[in-house]
């Protein structure tokens, strides 16, 4: 069913310490992404064994009622993965569906949490608000912080990037582990989060959070045309009409953008001065924009383009990502149970 | 890693209707679930394919401090079931921790259920207030109708039977079947609950209950002796101080003994007109119970000793029937998987 070698070729003969980190396959990525994760983990998949987790088990505790959807974007999402320069050599893509001991290390977690704690995760808390759920929150979503905490200690990540949003999660991982070494045997992995250093790239239309649901990202997957249009019609200041105003760069998501992609520094800073001085209009920013997005954005699409048209090639490194991750999950629910005395008879 | 054959030898060509009950392990079975399950199950088991299932993962939910305890208690259950004439050739004894097909089941079903739904379950809602749990439920004890719909349609059982407490269990897993069914296919079994007629058998002490933690039960493992001693201590009318008293039958433990394990029902309503009446010692009636059910228990023991000598055997079996139960969770959740599109890329 899978093929094999792909890793054990590439792994250094000392085990590196393991990196988690994934995302809900809703949506293709955004450039909101990139800038949050993508880059980082790229830029650590060589010091660290990294698993990059699609998580569709948990898009599903809020997406249960279109599963295909979930479905369709796994591959998406592994297309934007291998276009940004996540290497199946040092990473392990796996398809959490695929990996039940998650499930099953879920169930023994929820022991060791009450049903008022979970009630005070903040993460959770402003996200059923967000929802308007109220008491009629699905189990599902309810409980998946024990569930992201089963998928760390699972795959034994010492490191676990996230945005401080996520902070929580880490926090109620750090007492489950704690609890369970207490009740039973110390063997599972306390994990630090590593908290991103970049702020949430804003939409679009100014707003603090890109998504497609709100209609305001660009995405890997967009063609230049699709940047270049979307980026022209960007939300900018609107008091400034004319190009020889005085325009704010504070709020200013063209700003944002350049802040996050454009790599001098200098000339972002010049530019932001000439915007507020006056004299420097939106249109002159904002295709200056478009070349900066396209420098990083055209190899990502090329690379993306080439990977699409080999399906059965990124099938392959999924069944293989996937098949590694189950391996490592197995062990430590192998662990779990002989602390937990829960072996045949 | 399991011996073979043992079922498709005596499994009929025919599919048999299939039936789930089971146990969880926290203390040997006493003559309670005898007339309340066992006895049942013994009766039902050539008509249906029966899985009984050994609930350790379920036992964990509200023992998780007690590990070894559930543990320990597998095999006693084990060889009370084969004592009572449970028969391997028409059973599939399950061991939940060896099934991870369930806990994945249990996650998919968590999203059908909302948390003030599972907070209106009258069962669960009892035994929170028995706990005094209160806010501070564990979660995992929490979701456990879940994980009991997950058991019944995991193995595909078309009855189950059931103390009429146990109903809202039932229903809960109707109405995560129909939901199931009307977000991806039905292709999940809606159980039939059947209701046992006999009364919850009350304690040695008159309570309502008989259990291991209550001290008040007579466990099928039980030596003559101590059945006899038990017996002879029971609670009876409190008012019956002499023979020649008139006693009372009503809520006297000794007498819903007698109603429960004396065949000779025209010789149990004499004893008690005679008790009524007046000029019957609590002794006497006494005895004549110790020697019921001694009639009942000695063959059980006799059998118990047996099975005990041989733990190898029991072993094999508890292994055959897991993995019996494991082929057919297995094939339920490739069908889940694929009703929810949630198979690999």
């Amino acid at each position: 069913m899978f093929s094999g070698g792909h890793h054990d070729d590439c792994r250094p003969a000392r085990p590196r310490p393991r990196l988690l980190t994934g995302d809900r396959p809703t949506a293709p990525l955004h450039i909101g992404h990139y800038v949050g994760s993508l880059r980082t983990r790229v830029a650590l998949q060589r010091e660290y064994e990294t698993f990059v987790l699609i998580a569709d088990v948990q898009a599903l505790t809020d997406n249960f009622e279109h599963p295909r959807k979930v479905r369709d974007n796994v591959l998406e999402v592994m297309l934007d993965y291998l276009a940004v320069g996540l290497d199946p050599a040092h990473v392990s893509f796996v398809l959490q569906s695929q990996v039940p001991e998650l499930a099953e290390l879920t169930m023994y977690f929820l022991n060791l949490v009450t049903v008022s704690h979970l009630r005070q995760n903040p993460t959770v808390k402003t996200e059923i608000a967000q929802k308007g759920y109220g008491e009629a929150v699905p189990a599902g979503f309810f409980v998946y912080p024990v569930s992201q905490a089963a998928d760390i200690t699972a795959f034994g990540a010492t490191l676990v990037p996230v945005g401080d949003d996520q902070l929580p999660m880490i926090e109620q991982t750090h007492e489950i582990v704690r609890r369970f070494g207490h009740l039973y045997t110390p063997v599972l992995t306390e994990p630090q989060a590593l908290v991103g250093r970049v702020p949430r790239l804003p939409g679009l239309d100014g707003r603090a959070k890109m998504s497609k649901s709100l209609g305001n990202a660009i995405f890997l997957s967009d063609s230049d045309d699709e940047v270049k249009r979307k980026v022209m019609s960007m939300y900018t200041d609107p008091a400034h009409r004319r190009a020889a105003d005085p325009g704010t760069v504070e709020g200013n998501p063209v700003f944002a953008y350049l802040d996050a992609f454009d790599p001098d520094t200098a000339r972002v800073q010049a530019l932001k001065e000439h915007y507020s001085q006056g004299g420097l209009g939106d249109m002159t920013v904002k295709r200056h924009l478009v070349h900066v997005l396209e420098a990083v954005l055209a190899p990502i699409r090329e690379r993306r383009a080439d990977y699409a048209a080999d399906p059965d090639g990124v099938r392959t490194t999924l069944r293989a990502g996937t098949r590694r991750g189950r391996e490592v999950a197995a062990q430590t629910m192998h662990t779990v149970r002989e602390a937990m005395s829960l072996t045949m008879l």
